[in-house]
């Protein structure tokens, strides 16, 4: 989606995006950088016992990967203002890989660009829902002579 | 607030808690682990001659200190749920160091735990707030004889 | 313990602590960081044909692990003074989890806070005791009107 | 030290060896793989209230590094025993350059390598020795026909 | 370049690409992944002694941001078969912000896709050229239908 | 071969290096600090439909750890400034481990040291080679009194 001005963005626009394997290395590097060493996803025999059944990757590690995983070309998105509403609907386990689906729902008009309103899908290889969120990004206007 | 069970926690409790600097290395190990290297939290240059004037943190990674900063004891969050709404009010520079601050806004049984919905606050050391969510939280019950 | 100010631990005070599970990220993080890339830890077709018969985490992570899984209220441990003893007793392998118990064993006066001598042992998922330590830590009192 | 075998190594031995610079992302990440975030690490304004002044490094990363400076050619060390005792004297602060000393104190076969028991001091830039150490390492024989 | 298919890059396409700042953590982030420590990139005192007068990042980090900082869309590459010539002309110090440029040099058919050799040259915020290479890369046919 | 002064290295002189496991905490690690999170190292999935028929680890990886596989005494390598021809022959998966493998093939004076011309030789387990290089490095001469 943000390979794209705010121009070449239309309601409706619909993108399926790449995915990525969340493994074991992106739990335990996520719980450093964040500090969110909690038990379901770090303490396997833990989680074991849990009605899970096995380590579960933090959820927003599964949020933060939806970013990750779109083209952001320098440029568009001049900011992230707002999560709407995010579900976490299943959980992602080491070795499941998830990919974003997003669709335009909104454009507003904030100018020299606008406010895009997105709502994004994230599921698995399994075509589990695993989360949904709706982004309202600011999202700049494509500058002229480009 | 998550190192206690379900029937610990009552609507209106609040609690501040500690702190952590947003350093270049977690912009860094951020980045990687999620894939997301948009210009405005890696390229120094572009950065400068964006609004913010200097790189900025993922708002991802705020949200994310904000849950690697609270006591996460074993036991007590069975799932986080959902963000019901999640605003980036402003942005966190290399050195900046932020803090969450949360509050109990209700509470709704679900056996054997219940539903804890919390308010989010999470400032920086100019009292800025940065980031604001509500969170809602699948907690267990206190087990007997703990 | 350490969630703890010096007025507020008994010598005999006892603690067990949560786990974590070490794994292959734990030990290239590890290697990474401090720069001790040593076969038995980093060559699994070496570590195979070794005693251990497979790779082997590096005792000083497995002692590392022991202060990271211990909650660390700020405030009171105004600095670690000593290890008097450490004894790395059994291997720690790719996928065990592990976790400290405390003990305290002295409390000596040092205004405004003191002196506590604290016995640890780590122990993994079958019970072995991995690594045994005997901690100098200087923690501070409890400030006034907290 | 350990680039040699047990018959190649005589009670005085002495060594030198390089240093390394303790960068921020050396704190953060060892604070992220061990799960030792404690804010005299990581919280850059309480660590400006503290005596200290400014973050400091985890003593068991100095000590780690200690471990990760020195050449460790296959098959030198069996195992890394014990530490007798482990003093931190100084703290090490972001941008100091730490290098390891060691000397042989002696040497007990235990066939078919032995025991070596080395002094270990870590020096800063500022010829300042930040930690000592005395290690008891297994070492083993050279192999026949090396 | 490799956000395209085979048939769709031509002989003389020429690309500039984003920018990323080569941070402290970046080279001790590569040195932890490689193991290669040398001290011009990780003893500030070492370094600032050496002929660069500070740290350097490692040649092959700078290379490899090359590869890290284009677009990589599925199903474009197949194989990178060969780096015909490397040439490391100018160091890389912390804080410079780096990008690859690209120019299409031949290509061959080699049914269902084909071999494309793209020259690429790294240059730095003072427009300085750090590092040349010429690429072979084994680029995947556009799939039928899409 | 970096362990020794220009004076020291004679042209045909041979050696073997240790090895290491290349894991996925190594892929991930390495797509996070340079941004090459292509779809053949970390999305599974992909990788299991591709030729590959599973991950593979990315080639400047592998040839990095070529340079972080050898001892590299301060003060020997003065500057790596060219690798003359890179070829990438087999595939590098998750758990295999390579060693590197140097020949020295010329020398050239350039006061006080001089140009050394190594072949270089990355292979695994299996024995296969899975990478070849030719590196020119500029290495010192031994300082007078060492």
């Amino acid at each position: 989606m943000f390979d794209r001005y705010y121009d070449e963005l239309e309601v409706g626009d619909k993108r399926v995006f790449r995915a990525m394997t969340v493994t074991e290395a992106h739990i335990v590097g996520f719980a450093g950088v964040t500090g969110d060493h909690y038990v379901l996803h770090t303490d396997a025999e833990y989680a074991k016992r849990s009605p899970f059944g096995q380590r579960v990757a933090h959820g927003l590690l599964v949020l933060s990967l939806g970013a990750g995983l779109i083209p952001l070309e320098p440029g568009r998105v001049a900011a992230l203002l707002r999560l709407e509403d995010v579900r976490f609907l299943a959980p992602t386990f080491i070795g499941d890989t998830v990919h974003p689906e997003m669709e335009v729902v909104s454009k507003t008009d904030r100018a020299p660009g606008g406010l895009v309103v997105v709502d994004e899908m994230i599921r698995n290889q399994r075509d589990d829902v695993v989360c949904t969120a709706r982004l309202h990004v600011l999202v700049a206007a494509r500058p002229p002579g480009i």
